[in-house]
């Protein structure tokens, strides 16, 4: 049977979604709890890895059981055996042919900015802080020339996925705000592409917001867009502020 | 110099509030840093004691220095002593006759509660989860009756302050929806009154959570705000999903 999940993680704790030994990751931690419940080892696949810090609000994963059990059943037995930092919010099953990873045909980010001089206690695990005003108006118009379909190589880690680095990003919004809790002012940033490449979207708000500093122009993220000189884009913000948001599906 | 202080802090890691020798407690990691700067033995005031586990997105206090330092400053320096899960948000100088506790003319807390078979990673911290379904209207026809001046004897702690149990309550709002992540049931009780007994939030939101599986009626209600019989009350709600919202001033 094949069962998809749909699971949440604060990332602070974890190294990661991916698998790796010795390690606490997310997708070690579901692995392990799914094969002692199919008396088998078992690794669930992930629609995509998050790195080190990362947080996830909807990431979906699937995986095959020779195990029939009911999703409600398996949602709380999976739960049963994990910290409180991930949880599995619904399971259900899935065609055959589904898998989280090739399946998947978009996915979504926010990345969270808090602005101001004094960092929230509830903002510190899952925002980045900027002290410094930022010319949000030249990072939207900014924002606007990352749309479409590009190559990203300039905007990647230098060792990110082998293969074309040719991705199509139909969304980048920019939202700001207070935030629900009234004292911190919160700026959002929200990516949609067909796939994102290592580091993409840590690399466009750490060039956006080089941009919204006034430390380079347009004209240098145009440059960045077209000869894919990773020297020009800004540097990669850091991974706390960053969350997978949903991950869309035919 | 007289200051006031905007604070926030997310109590899962405190003893409280309250100073307290060999815990660590908000009232006692601020007046630590404050006597560093004032080079002498100062005690911040709150507004009010907030219990263990409970958190604060708007606390207030006061505190009398003999050193004149500006209020920016003051800010950074308490801040760059302090753990994360503490901040000081603002301070500016005040009267000389103002008293965080003294001065008050009301508080607000918010409870939250998230409603479901799952309890996301993002909100273990600041919310109680209810699996059960509750019934939200009768709730909120028993919440009415507890607006207006009572004697709260029924919704303390046995050993709450000494002095009048007569207290003022001007609000309670209970309102439900998403979480903004999407994937949450949350329900949100506001409470404001002139003052708050040791226990009074929790034990009020423990009896509408009684009320709201069918535990009690409406009747057993009235008769613990009549009669001030602790035992007609429900159990006092756990402190995770309580939080301090702001303090009033005239």
């Amino acid at each position: 049977m094949n069962y998809r999940l749909l699971i949440q993680y604060e990332g602070t704790d974890f190294h990661g979604w991916q698998i790796q030994d010795g390690l606490r990751t997310v997708q070690g931690e579901l692995s392990r709890v799914l094969s002692l419940l199919d008396g088998r080892d078992v690794i669930v696949q992930g629609s995509g890895r998050t790195d080190a810090g990362v947080h996830a609000e909807g990431q979906v994963a699937s995986v095959h059981l020779q195990r029939e059990i009911s999703p409600r059943k398996l949602c709380q037995a999976i739960n049963g055996n994990l910290a409180r930092d991930v949880r599995v919010l619904f399971v259900d099953i899935a065609p055959e042919s589904f898998h989280a990873r090739y399946s998947a045909v978009a996915k979504t980010y926010v990345y969270r900015l808090v602005q101001g001089p004094v960092m929230s206690p509830f903002w510190h695990r899952y925002a980045h802080q900027e002290e410094r005003a930022l010319n949000l108006e030249l990072m939207s118009e900014c924002a606007r020339m990352f749309i479409g379909e590009h190559d990203w190589t300039a905007f990647s880690a230098a060792q990110a996925d082998a293969g074309t680095r040719v991705r199509n990003l139909t969304r980048l919004d920019i939202s700001h705000g207070w935030d629900g809790r009234g004292h911190c002012h919160l700026i959002e940033f929200t990516l949609t592409a067909d796939g994102f490449l290592r580091y993409m979207v840590r690399s466009i708000i750490g060039t956006l917001l080089s941009v919204g500093r006034g430390e380079i122009g347009r004209e240098v993220v145009a440059a960045a867009l077209e000869q894919g000189d990773r020297n020009l884009a800004g540097p990669t913000a850091p991974a706390g502020g960053l969350t997978l948001t949903s991950v869309q599906y035919d």
